[in-house]
Protein backbone atom coordinates (compact mmCIF):
# COMPACT_ATOMS: atom_id res chain seq x y z
CA UNK A 1 0.00 0.00 0.00
CA UNK A 2 1.59 3.24 -1.02
CA UNK A 3 1.30 5.85 1.85
CA UNK A 4 2.57 8.93 0.05
CA UNK A 5 1.27 10.65 -2.92
CA UNK A 6 3.44 13.02 -4.60
CA UNK A 7 2.97 15.11 -7.49
CA UNK A 8 5.43 17.12 -9.69
CA UNK A 9 7.72 16.93 -13.02
CA UNK A 10 9.79 13.73 -14.36
CA UNK A 11 12.02 15.08 -16.35
CA UNK A 12 15.49 14.52 -19.10
CA UNK A 13 17.96 17.04 -17.72
CA UNK A 14 20.67 18.31 -19.33
CA UNK A 15 23.16 19.99 -16.28
CA UNK A 16 26.10 21.49 -16.23
CA UNK A 17 28.22 22.50 -13.33
CA UNK A 18 31.92 23.83 -12.55
CA UNK A 19 32.22 19.88 -11.61
CA UNK A 20 30.90 18.31 -15.14
CA UNK A 21 28.27 18.02 -17.35
CA UNK A 22 25.47 15.61 -17.86
CA UNK A 23 23.01 14.97 -20.69
CA UNK A 24 19.33 13.83 -20.59
CA UNK A 25 19.87 12.10 -17.17
CA UNK A 26 16.78 11.88 -15.10
CA UNK A 27 15.77 14.75 -13.05
CA UNK A 28 12.31 16.13 -12.40
CA UNK A 29 10.69 17.30 -8.79
CA UNK A 30 8.84 13.75 -8.29
CA UNK A 31 11.49 12.18 -9.24
CA UNK A 32 13.72 12.94 -6.53
CA UNK A 33 11.42 13.79 -4.02
CA UNK A 34 9.73 10.36 -4.40
CA UNK A 35 12.99 8.68 -4.49
CA UNK A 36 14.56 10.59 -1.46
CA UNK A 37 10.93 9.76 -0.03
CA UNK A 38 11.17 5.91 -0.90
CA UNK A 39 14.29 5.10 2.37
CA UNK A 40 11.56 5.87 4.23
CA UNK A 41 7.80 4.94 3.31
CA UNK A 42 6.03 3.84 -0.16
CA UNK A 43 5.61 6.95 -2.28
CA UNK A 44 2.99 6.73 -5.44
CA UNK A 45 3.60 9.30 -8.24
CA UNK A 46 1.51 11.83 -9.74
CA UNK A 47 3.44 13.13 -13.44
CA UNK A 48 4.01 12.46 -17.40
CA UNK A 49 6.85 11.47 -19.42
CA UNK A 50 6.85 10.94 -23.50
CA UNK A 51 8.00 7.59 -25.49
CA UNK A 52 11.50 8.73 -25.60
CA UNK A 53 11.58 8.32 -21.77
CA UNK A 54 13.95 5.41 -20.95
CA UNK A 55 12.89 2.09 -19.82
CA UNK A 56 15.55 1.62 -17.79
CA UNK A 57 14.45 5.23 -15.85
CA UNK A 58 11.59 3.81 -15.19
CA UNK A 59 13.12 0.55 -13.91
CA UNK A 60 15.10 2.20 -11.24
CA UNK A 61 11.72 3.85 -10.06
CA UNK A 62 9.97 0.89 -10.00
CA UNK A 63 12.76 -1.11 -8.00
CA UNK A 64 12.59 1.33 -5.50
CA UNK A 65 9.27 0.20 -5.20
CA UNK A 66 7.19 3.72 -6.12
CA UNK A 67 4.06 3.61 -7.53
CA UNK A 68 3.75 4.12 -10.69
CA UNK A 69 -0.17 4.09 -12.06
CA UNK A 70 -0.42 7.76 -12.20
CA UNK A 71 2.82 8.11 -14.36
CA UNK A 72 0.75 8.85 -17.86
CA UNK A 73 3.07 8.82 -21.21
CA UNK A 74 2.29 10.92 -23.95
CA UNK A 75 4.53 12.98 -26.83
CA UNK A 76 8.27 14.04 -25.52
CA UNK A 77 9.34 13.92 -22.11
CA UNK A 78 9.75 17.97 -20.33
CA UNK A 79 13.43 18.79 -20.75
CA UNK A 80 15.70 20.94 -18.74
CA UNK A 81 18.27 22.60 -19.37
CA UNK A 82 20.24 24.71 -17.39
CA UNK A 83 23.79 25.48 -15.29
CA UNK A 84 25.65 26.82 -12.47
CA UNK A 85 27.95 29.18 -12.25
CA UNK A 86 31.28 29.08 -10.04
CA UNK A 87 28.74 29.73 -6.34
CA UNK A 88 26.34 26.74 -7.23
CA UNK A 89 23.87 29.06 -5.49
CA UNK A 90 21.34 29.50 -8.48
CA UNK A 91 20.03 27.70 -10.70
CA UNK A 92 20.54 29.12 -14.58
CA UNK A 93 18.15 27.97 -17.15
CA UNK A 94 19.54 27.25 -20.91
CA UNK A 95 16.68 26.13 -22.19
CA UNK A 96 12.88 24.61 -21.33
CA UNK A 97 10.98 21.74 -23.05
CA UNK A 98 8.05 22.05 -21.64
CA UNK A 99 6.42 18.73 -23.93
CA UNK A 100 4.37 16.49 -22.42
CA UNK A 101 3.96 18.46 -19.65
CA UNK A 102 2.17 21.67 -21.45
CA UNK A 103 -0.91 19.79 -22.14
CA UNK A 104 -0.55 17.64 -18.90
CA UNK A 105 -3.82 17.09 -16.67
CA UNK A 106 -3.17 15.32 -13.42
CA UNK A 107 -5.63 12.26 -12.75
CA UNK A 108 -5.13 10.37 -9.30
CA UNK A 109 -5.82 6.70 -10.06
CA UNK A 110 -8.71 5.22 -7.71
CA UNK A 111 -6.02 3.54 -5.54
CA UNK A 112 -4.01 6.15 -4.91
CA UNK A 113 -7.14 8.98 -3.59
CA UNK A 114 -7.18 7.59 -0.03
CA UNK A 115 -3.47 8.26 0.82
CA UNK A 116 -3.12 10.52 3.58
CA UNK A 117 0.15 11.98 3.24
CA UNK A 118 0.21 14.61 0.32
CA UNK A 119 3.52 16.34 -1.54
CA UNK A 120 2.70 18.93 -4.08
CA UNK A 121 6.13 18.81 -5.74
CA UNK A 122 6.79 22.04 -8.11
CA UNK A 123 4.78 21.64 -11.10
CA UNK A 124 1.98 24.36 -11.94
CA UNK A 125 0.20 25.13 -9.09
CA UNK A 126 -3.33 24.45 -11.09
CA UNK A 127 -2.21 20.55 -11.15
CA UNK A 128 -1.42 20.47 -7.86
CA UNK A 129 -4.94 21.81 -6.78
CA UNK A 130 -6.56 19.64 -9.41
CA UNK A 131 -4.53 16.84 -7.54
CA UNK A 132 -5.90 17.92 -4.11
CA UNK A 133 -9.60 18.26 -5.62
CA UNK A 134 -9.21 14.14 -6.46
CA UNK A 135 -8.18 13.09 -3.16
CA UNK A 136 -10.81 11.77 -0.63
CA UNK A 137 -9.53 13.45 2.30
CA UNK A 138 -5.73 13.96 2.98
CA UNK A 139 -4.61 14.53 5.94
CA UNK A 140 -1.12 15.95 5.51
CA UNK A 141 -0.04 18.48 2.26
CA UNK A 142 3.08 19.87 1.84
CA UNK A 143 3.60 22.16 -0.80
CA UNK A 144 6.46 23.37 -2.48
CA UNK A 145 7.50 25.74 -5.52
CA UNK A 146 9.39 28.07 -7.53
CA UNK A 147 9.97 31.29 -8.67
CA UNK A 148 8.43 31.07 -11.84
CA UNK A 149 4.69 30.26 -10.61
CA UNK A 150 5.46 33.00 -7.72
CA UNK A 151 5.63 35.08 -10.69
CA UNK A 152 3.06 33.80 -13.17
CA UNK A 153 0.30 32.27 -11.25
CA UNK A 154 0.59 34.02 -7.85
CA UNK A 155 -3.42 33.95 -7.96
CA UNK A 156 -3.63 30.11 -7.94
CA UNK A 157 -0.43 29.52 -5.45
CA UNK A 158 -1.65 31.25 -2.91
CA UNK A 159 -5.25 29.37 -3.52
CA UNK A 160 -3.11 25.93 -3.04
CA UNK A 161 -1.32 27.76 0.21
CA UNK A 162 -4.37 28.13 1.83
CA UNK A 163 -5.13 24.42 1.93
CA UNK A 164 -1.32 23.06 2.51
CA UNK A 165 -0.04 22.16 5.89
CA UNK A 166 3.21 22.79 5.43
CA UNK A 167 4.77 25.14 3.07
CA UNK A 168 8.28 24.84 1.65
CA UNK A 169 9.89 28.14 -0.24
CA UNK A 170 13.58 28.44 -0.38
CA UNK A 171 14.87 32.30 0.98
CA UNK A 172 14.63 33.79 -1.75
CA UNK A 173 11.12 32.84 -2.87
CA UNK A 174 9.82 33.77 0.56
CA UNK A 175 11.20 37.41 0.56
CA UNK A 176 9.39 37.37 -3.60
CA UNK A 177 6.48 36.00 -2.79
CA UNK A 178 5.72 38.01 0.87
CA UNK A 179 7.63 41.33 -0.52
CA UNK A 180 9.61 40.96 2.71
CA UNK A 181 13.44 41.05 3.30
CA UNK A 182 12.97 39.60 6.99
CA UNK A 183 12.39 35.66 6.48
CA UNK A 184 10.55 35.95 9.90
CA UNK A 185 7.98 38.60 8.47
CA UNK A 186 8.17 36.23 5.50
CA UNK A 187 7.04 32.90 7.66
CA UNK A 188 4.32 34.09 9.84
CA UNK A 189 2.25 36.24 6.54
CA UNK A 190 2.65 32.51 5.05
CA UNK A 191 1.14 30.93 8.39
CA UNK A 192 -1.71 33.69 8.63
CA UNK A 193 -2.79 32.07 5.65
CA UNK A 194 -3.40 28.50 6.64
CA UNK A 195 -0.65 26.41 6.67
CA UNK A 196 0.42 25.48 10.36
CA UNK A 197 4.40 25.42 9.10
CA UNK A 198 6.81 26.83 6.55
CA UNK A 199 9.87 26.10 6.14
CA UNK A 200 12.81 28.19 4.22
CA UNK A 201 15.12 26.42 2.67
CA UNK A 202 18.76 28.27 2.74
CA UNK A 203 21.14 25.66 0.88
CA UNK A 204 24.15 25.33 2.61
CA UNK A 205 22.93 27.64 5.58
CA UNK A 206 20.51 25.04 6.03
CA UNK A 207 16.67 25.24 6.58
CA UNK A 208 13.99 27.13 8.83
CA UNK A 209 11.01 25.61 10.43
CA UNK A 210 8.67 28.08 11.40
CA UNK A 211 5.50 27.55 13.69
CA UNK A 212 2.64 29.41 15.14
CA UNK A 213 4.96 30.34 18.16
CA UNK A 214 8.08 28.62 17.70
CA UNK A 215 11.58 28.57 15.51
CA UNK A 216 13.57 25.37 14.65
CA UNK A 217 17.41 26.18 12.43
CA UNK A 218 18.35 23.37 11.33
CA UNK A 219 21.99 23.54 10.32
CA UNK A 220 23.49 23.15 6.94
CA UNK A 221 25.91 20.36 6.50
CA UNK A 222 29.24 21.48 5.87
CA UNK A 223 30.20 19.34 2.57
CA UNK A 224 33.55 19.88 0.72
CA UNK A 225 32.51 18.92 -2.36
CA UNK A 226 29.38 20.02 -4.01
CA UNK A 227 28.94 18.40 -7.54
CA UNK A 228 25.26 19.48 -8.41
CA UNK A 229 22.85 20.76 -6.54
CA UNK A 230 20.05 20.06 -8.62
CA UNK A 231 17.16 18.10 -6.95
CA UNK A 232 18.37 18.74 -3.65
CA UNK A 233 14.99 21.18 -2.48
CA UNK A 234 12.85 17.76 -4.00
CA UNK A 235 15.00 15.75 -2.24
CA UNK A 236 14.77 17.49 1.27
CA UNK A 237 10.60 17.21 0.95
CA UNK A 238 10.90 14.01 -0.31
CA UNK A 239 12.26 12.54 2.76
CA UNK A 240 10.56 15.45 4.77
CA UNK A 241 7.21 14.03 4.24
CA UNK A 242 8.38 10.15 3.93
CA UNK A 243 10.45 10.17 7.70
CA UNK A 244 6.59 11.89 8.57
CA UNK A 245 4.41 9.12 6.79
CA UNK A 246 6.51 6.41 8.02
CA UNK A 247 6.16 7.69 11.78
CA UNK A 248 2.92 9.41 11.38
CA UNK A 249 3.84 11.66 14.12
CA UNK A 250 2.61 15.13 13.26
CA UNK A 251 3.98 16.69 16.96
CA UNK A 252 6.70 19.53 16.09
CA UNK A 253 9.28 17.82 17.71
CA UNK A 254 8.86 14.99 14.91
CA UNK A 255 8.78 17.98 12.29
CA UNK A 256 12.02 19.04 13.68
CA UNK A 257 13.12 15.18 13.16
CA UNK A 258 11.51 15.41 9.30
CA UNK A 259 13.79 18.61 8.43
CA UNK A 260 16.83 16.66 9.48
CA UNK A 261 16.08 14.03 7.49
CA UNK A 262 15.10 16.50 4.97
CA UNK A 263 18.62 18.28 4.60
CA UNK A 264 20.50 14.67 5.19
CA UNK A 265 18.76 13.55 1.88
CA UNK A 266 19.53 16.96 0.60
CA UNK A 267 23.01 16.82 1.15
CA UNK A 268 23.95 13.64 -0.11
CA UNK A 269 22.18 14.77 -3.16
CA UNK A 270 24.45 17.25 -3.90
CA UNK A 271 27.32 14.88 -3.66
CA UNK A 272 26.68 13.54 -7.21
CA UNK A 273 25.02 14.28 -10.43
CA UNK A 274 20.98 13.40 -10.76
CA UNK A 275 20.28 10.63 -8.62
CA UNK A 276 23.71 9.08 -8.67
CA UNK A 277 24.20 9.71 -5.05
CA UNK A 278 20.86 9.03 -3.58
CA UNK A 279 21.08 5.53 -5.53
CA UNK A 280 24.21 4.45 -3.78
CA UNK A 281 23.74 5.70 -0.28
CA UNK A 282 21.85 3.00 2.36
CA UNK A 283 20.44 3.62 5.79
CA UNK A 284 23.14 3.24 7.21
CA UNK A 285 24.63 6.22 5.60
CA UNK A 286 21.39 8.49 6.18
CA UNK A 287 21.64 7.60 10.15
CA UNK A 288 25.14 8.35 10.08
CA UNK A 289 24.69 11.38 8.48
CA UNK A 290 21.61 12.15 11.12
CA UNK A 291 23.70 11.51 14.16
CA UNK A 292 26.56 14.24 12.19
CA UNK A 293 24.01 16.97 12.01
CA UNK A 294 23.16 16.34 15.86
CA UNK A 295 26.96 16.89 16.61
CA UNK A 296 27.91 19.62 14.77
CA UNK A 297 24.87 21.90 16.34
CA UNK A 298 25.11 20.52 20.12
CA UNK A 299 26.61 23.28 22.86
CA UNK B 1 42.60 44.06 36.65
CA UNK B 2 42.42 43.86 32.94
CA UNK B 3 42.12 40.11 31.61
CA UNK B 4 41.35 40.89 27.83
CA UNK B 5 43.17 43.22 25.69
CA UNK B 6 41.55 44.45 22.86
CA UNK B 7 43.08 46.43 19.91
CA UNK B 8 41.48 48.15 17.12
CA UNK B 9 39.21 51.45 15.66
CA UNK B 10 37.20 53.98 17.82
CA UNK B 11 35.52 56.09 15.16
CA UNK B 12 32.47 58.39 15.09
CA UNK B 13 30.14 56.76 12.36
CA UNK B 14 27.44 58.51 9.76
CA UNK B 15 25.92 55.26 9.29
CA UNK B 16 22.22 55.51 7.07
CA UNK B 17 19.72 51.84 6.68
CA UNK B 18 16.13 51.62 5.43
CA UNK B 19 15.11 52.06 8.84
CA UNK B 20 16.99 55.95 9.95
CA UNK B 21 19.99 57.74 9.77
CA UNK B 22 22.84 58.63 12.60
CA UNK B 23 25.68 61.06 12.36
CA UNK B 24 28.98 60.77 14.36
CA UNK B 25 27.87 58.25 16.27
CA UNK B 26 30.16 56.34 18.69
CA UNK B 27 31.31 53.29 16.83
CA UNK B 28 34.54 51.32 15.78
CA UNK B 29 35.64 47.43 15.83
CA UNK B 30 37.70 47.94 19.40
CA UNK B 31 34.43 50.11 20.97
CA UNK B 32 31.76 47.41 19.67
CA UNK B 33 34.05 44.46 20.90
CA UNK B 34 35.06 46.24 23.97
CA UNK B 35 31.66 46.53 25.07
CA UNK B 36 30.96 43.53 24.45
CA UNK B 37 33.16 41.89 26.24
CA UNK B 38 32.85 43.77 28.96
CA UNK B 39 29.55 41.52 29.75
CA UNK B 40 32.18 38.91 30.97
CA UNK B 41 35.40 40.51 31.33
CA UNK B 42 37.65 43.69 32.16
CA UNK B 43 38.72 44.43 29.17
CA UNK B 44 41.66 47.18 27.85
CA UNK B 45 41.90 48.80 24.46
CA UNK B 46 44.57 50.25 22.34
CA UNK B 47 43.38 52.82 19.98
CA UNK B 48 43.44 56.20 19.03
CA UNK B 49 40.69 59.09 19.04
CA UNK B 50 41.10 63.02 18.13
CA UNK B 51 40.44 65.66 19.92
CA UNK B 52 37.04 66.19 18.88
CA UNK B 53 36.22 63.08 20.52
CA UNK B 54 33.47 63.62 22.61
CA UNK B 55 33.69 63.65 26.31
CA UNK B 56 30.62 61.28 26.84
CA UNK B 57 31.46 59.06 24.74
CA UNK B 58 34.96 58.34 26.86
CA UNK B 59 32.55 58.16 30.25
CA UNK B 60 30.17 55.71 28.74
CA UNK B 61 33.80 53.65 27.90
CA UNK B 62 34.91 54.57 31.83
CA UNK B 63 31.67 53.36 33.37
CA UNK B 64 32.24 49.84 32.20
CA UNK B 65 35.44 49.59 33.59
CA UNK B 66 37.10 49.43 30.12
CA UNK B 67 40.67 49.78 30.70
CA UNK B 68 41.47 53.37 28.56
CA UNK B 69 45.19 54.02 29.18
CA UNK B 70 45.80 52.68 25.51
CA UNK B 71 43.66 55.04 24.22
CA UNK B 72 45.47 57.55 22.57
CA UNK B 73 44.66 60.92 21.37
CA UNK B 74 45.67 62.87 18.18
CA UNK B 75 44.50 64.88 15.22
CA UNK B 76 40.65 64.07 14.23
CA UNK B 77 38.81 60.96 14.99
CA UNK B 78 38.38 57.98 12.21
CA UNK B 79 34.99 58.73 10.56
CA UNK B 80 33.43 56.08 8.63
CA UNK B 81 30.11 57.31 6.20
CA UNK B 82 28.45 53.79 4.90
CA UNK B 83 24.94 53.28 4.40
CA UNK B 84 22.65 49.89 3.58
CA UNK B 85 20.71 48.94 1.13
CA UNK B 86 17.16 46.57 1.62
CA UNK B 87 18.98 43.52 2.31
CA UNK B 88 21.46 44.86 4.98
CA UNK B 89 24.01 42.44 4.14
CA UNK B 90 26.88 44.40 3.22
CA UNK B 91 28.22 47.72 4.16
CA UNK B 92 28.63 50.36 1.61
CA UNK B 93 31.14 53.00 2.37
CA UNK B 94 30.57 56.40 1.36
CA UNK B 95 33.53 58.39 2.76
CA UNK B 96 36.40 56.79 4.88
CA UNK B 97 38.09 59.75 6.50
CA UNK B 98 41.54 57.77 8.65
CA UNK B 99 41.89 60.78 10.44
CA UNK B 100 44.27 59.88 13.33
CA UNK B 101 44.04 56.57 12.36
CA UNK B 102 46.68 56.95 9.41
CA UNK B 103 49.86 58.22 11.66
CA UNK B 104 48.63 55.30 14.35
CA UNK B 105 51.15 53.20 16.12
CA UNK B 106 50.13 50.77 18.63
CA UNK B 107 51.80 50.74 21.63
CA UNK B 108 50.59 48.73 24.77
CA UNK B 109 50.91 50.06 28.22
CA UNK B 110 53.13 48.13 30.46
CA UNK B 111 50.22 47.74 32.53
CA UNK B 112 48.24 45.59 29.71
CA UNK B 113 51.54 43.66 28.29
CA UNK B 114 51.31 40.83 30.64
CA UNK B 115 47.26 40.07 29.62
CA UNK B 116 46.77 36.35 28.62
CA UNK B 117 43.84 37.19 26.51
CA UNK B 118 44.13 39.39 23.37
CA UNK B 119 41.65 39.91 20.61
CA UNK B 120 43.27 41.23 17.66
CA UNK B 121 39.90 43.00 16.18
CA UNK B 122 39.46 44.94 12.39
CA UNK B 123 42.62 47.43 11.93
CA UNK B 124 45.62 47.74 9.94
CA UNK B 125 47.62 44.43 10.16
CA UNK B 126 50.41 45.86 10.44
CA UNK B 127 49.52 47.27 13.87
CA UNK B 128 47.87 44.24 14.81
CA UNK B 129 51.55 42.77 14.57
CA UNK B 130 52.81 45.47 16.70
CA UNK B 131 50.63 44.75 19.38
CA UNK B 132 51.51 41.08 19.42
CA UNK B 133 55.01 42.31 19.39
CA UNK B 134 54.80 44.22 22.79
CA UNK B 135 52.99 41.79 24.70
CA UNK B 136 54.76 39.44 26.51
CA UNK B 137 53.36 36.21 26.28
CA UNK B 138 49.93 35.99 24.98
CA UNK B 139 48.17 32.62 25.61
CA UNK B 140 45.41 33.26 23.35
CA UNK B 141 44.89 35.39 20.23
CA UNK B 142 41.92 35.79 18.75
CA UNK B 143 42.15 37.64 15.06
CA UNK B 144 39.54 40.00 12.90
CA UNK B 145 39.86 41.39 9.38
CA UNK B 146 38.38 42.85 6.59
CA UNK B 147 38.43 42.61 2.82
CA UNK B 148 40.14 45.40 2.89
CA UNK B 149 42.96 43.90 4.60
CA UNK B 150 42.36 40.89 2.84
CA UNK B 151 43.30 43.31 -0.56
CA UNK B 152 45.78 45.35 0.05
CA UNK B 153 47.83 43.98 2.99
CA UNK B 154 47.19 39.93 2.43
CA UNK B 155 51.42 39.61 2.98
CA UNK B 156 51.00 41.03 6.16
CA UNK B 157 47.33 39.44 7.22
CA UNK B 158 48.89 35.88 6.82
CA UNK B 159 51.61 36.95 8.68
CA UNK B 160 49.40 37.66 11.82
CA UNK B 161 46.89 34.83 10.82
CA UNK B 162 50.25 32.73 11.76
CA UNK B 163 50.16 33.84 15.06
CA UNK B 164 46.69 33.64 15.59
CA UNK B 165 44.45 31.13 17.92
CA UNK B 166 41.48 31.72 16.07
CA UNK B 167 40.92 33.53 13.51
CA UNK B 168 37.47 35.30 12.42
CA UNK B 169 36.41 36.08 9.19
CA UNK B 170 32.57 36.25 7.49
CA UNK B 171 31.83 34.11 4.51
CA UNK B 172 32.86 36.09 1.94
CA UNK B 173 36.22 37.33 3.18
CA UNK B 174 36.67 33.49 3.96
CA UNK B 175 36.39 32.85 0.03
CA UNK B 176 38.40 36.17 -0.94
CA UNK B 177 41.11 35.05 1.19
CA UNK B 178 41.01 31.63 -0.10
CA UNK B 179 40.09 31.68 -3.45
CA UNK B 180 37.48 28.94 -3.17
CA UNK B 181 33.91 28.73 -2.94
CA UNK B 182 33.72 25.66 -0.03
CA UNK B 183 33.49 27.26 3.23
CA UNK B 184 35.19 23.74 4.53
CA UNK B 185 38.41 24.03 2.00
CA UNK B 186 38.54 27.50 3.56
CA UNK B 187 38.34 26.76 6.91
CA UNK B 188 41.02 23.70 6.48
CA UNK B 189 43.50 26.34 4.58
CA UNK B 190 43.51 29.03 7.17
CA UNK B 191 44.03 25.83 10.00
CA UNK B 192 47.03 24.70 7.83
CA UNK B 193 48.23 28.09 8.40
CA UNK B 194 48.58 27.84 12.11
CA UNK B 195 45.56 28.65 14.44
CA UNK B 196 43.71 25.98 15.95
CA UNK B 197 40.65 27.07 15.01
CA UNK B 198 38.33 29.58 12.47
CA UNK B 199 35.53 31.00 12.74
CA UNK B 200 33.40 31.85 9.99
CA UNK B 201 30.49 34.30 10.77
CA UNK B 202 26.94 34.26 8.37
CA UNK B 203 25.29 37.19 9.64
CA UNK B 204 21.80 35.88 9.56
CA UNK B 205 22.48 32.41 8.51
CA UNK B 206 25.03 32.17 11.53
CA UNK B 207 28.22 31.10 12.21
CA UNK B 208 30.42 28.09 11.66
CA UNK B 209 33.68 26.86 14.13
CA UNK B 210 36.03 24.99 12.35
CA UNK B 211 38.66 22.85 14.61
CA UNK B 212 41.11 20.44 13.01
CA UNK B 213 38.43 17.46 12.65
CA UNK B 214 35.41 18.68 13.84
CA UNK B 215 32.86 21.54 12.96
CA UNK B 216 30.02 22.99 14.69
CA UNK B 217 27.37 25.26 13.59
CA UNK B 218 26.13 28.21 15.57
CA UNK B 219 22.04 28.66 13.90
CA UNK B 220 21.47 32.75 13.65
CA UNK B 221 18.62 34.34 15.61
CA UNK B 222 15.44 34.81 13.74
CA UNK B 223 15.72 38.44 14.16
CA UNK B 224 12.28 40.38 13.23
CA UNK B 225 13.84 43.66 12.58
CA UNK B 226 17.32 44.68 12.41
CA UNK B 227 17.85 47.73 12.20
CA UNK B 228 21.55 48.59 11.77
CA UNK B 229 24.19 45.71 11.41
CA UNK B 230 27.08 47.39 11.83
CA UNK B 231 29.53 46.31 14.69
CA UNK B 232 27.99 42.78 14.42
CA UNK B 233 30.98 41.27 13.71
CA UNK B 234 33.18 42.95 16.23
CA UNK B 235 30.76 42.29 19.38
CA UNK B 236 30.92 38.80 18.43
CA UNK B 237 34.21 38.48 18.67
CA UNK B 238 34.26 40.83 21.61
CA UNK B 239 31.59 38.70 23.52
CA UNK B 240 33.59 35.44 22.37
CA UNK B 241 36.57 36.16 24.01
CA UNK B 242 35.23 37.95 26.89
CA UNK B 243 33.29 34.88 27.78
CA UNK B 244 36.48 32.36 27.26
CA UNK B 245 38.72 34.97 29.82
CA UNK B 246 35.80 34.65 32.06
CA UNK B 247 35.96 30.98 32.24
CA UNK B 248 39.34 30.36 30.86
CA UNK B 249 38.47 27.42 29.52
CA UNK B 250 39.60 26.94 26.02
CA UNK B 251 38.50 23.61 25.44
CA UNK B 252 36.20 22.98 22.35
CA UNK B 253 33.09 22.30 24.02
CA UNK B 254 33.59 25.50 25.75
CA UNK B 255 34.42 27.47 22.39
CA UNK B 256 31.33 26.47 20.97
CA UNK B 257 29.35 27.86 23.99
CA UNK B 258 31.53 31.33 23.55
CA UNK B 259 30.19 30.97 19.69
CA UNK B 260 26.90 30.94 21.20
CA UNK B 261 27.89 33.91 23.20
CA UNK B 262 29.44 35.98 20.53
CA UNK B 263 26.09 35.21 17.85
CA UNK B 264 23.60 36.67 21.15
CA UNK B 265 26.02 39.95 21.49
CA UNK B 266 25.66 40.49 17.65
CA UNK B 267 21.92 39.73 17.35
CA UNK B 268 21.41 41.95 20.21
CA UNK B 269 23.46 44.49 18.68
CA UNK B 270 21.42 44.52 15.10
CA UNK B 271 18.26 45.41 16.78
CA UNK B 272 19.43 49.48 17.18
CA UNK B 273 21.94 51.50 15.75
CA UNK B 274 25.75 52.17 17.52
CA UNK B 275 25.65 50.87 20.54
CA UNK B 276 22.04 51.87 21.58
CA UNK B 277 21.32 48.31 22.24
CA UNK B 278 24.37 47.12 24.05
CA UNK B 279 24.02 49.61 26.31
CA UNK B 280 20.27 48.65 27.11
CA UNK B 281 20.41 45.25 27.77
CA UNK B 282 22.00 43.26 31.29
CA UNK B 283 23.12 39.78 31.59
CA UNK B 284 19.22 38.48 32.21
CA UNK B 285 18.92 39.48 28.60
CA UNK B 286 21.78 37.87 27.38
CA UNK B 287 21.30 34.79 29.36
CA UNK B 288 17.41 34.52 28.02
CA UNK B 289 18.58 35.00 24.54
CA UNK B 290 21.37 32.04 25.45
CA UNK B 291 18.26 29.39 26.13
CA UNK B 292 16.61 30.63 22.99
CA UNK B 293 19.27 29.69 20.85
CA UNK B 294 19.49 26.47 22.53
CA UNK B 295 15.80 25.79 22.04
CA UNK B 296 15.62 26.83 18.35
CA UNK B 297 18.49 24.05 17.64
CA UNK B 298 17.00 21.32 19.50
CA UNK B 299 15.75 18.24 17.95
Amino acid sequence: MNDVLIIGTVALDTIETPFGKIENALGGSATYASFAASFFSKPALISVVGSDFPKEYVGLLEKRGIGLAGLKTAGKTFHWDGFYEYDMNEAKTRKTELNSLEHFKAEVPKEYRGIKYVFLANIDPEQQLETLRQMKNPEFVVLDTMNFWIGHKKKQLIDVIKRADVLLLNDGEARQLFNTVSLVKAANEAISLGPKAVIIKKGEHGALLFTKKRHFSAPGYPLENIKDPTGCGDSFGGAFIGYLAKTNDLSERNLRKAVIYGSVLASHNAEDFSLNRLRAIGMSDINKRYREFREIREF
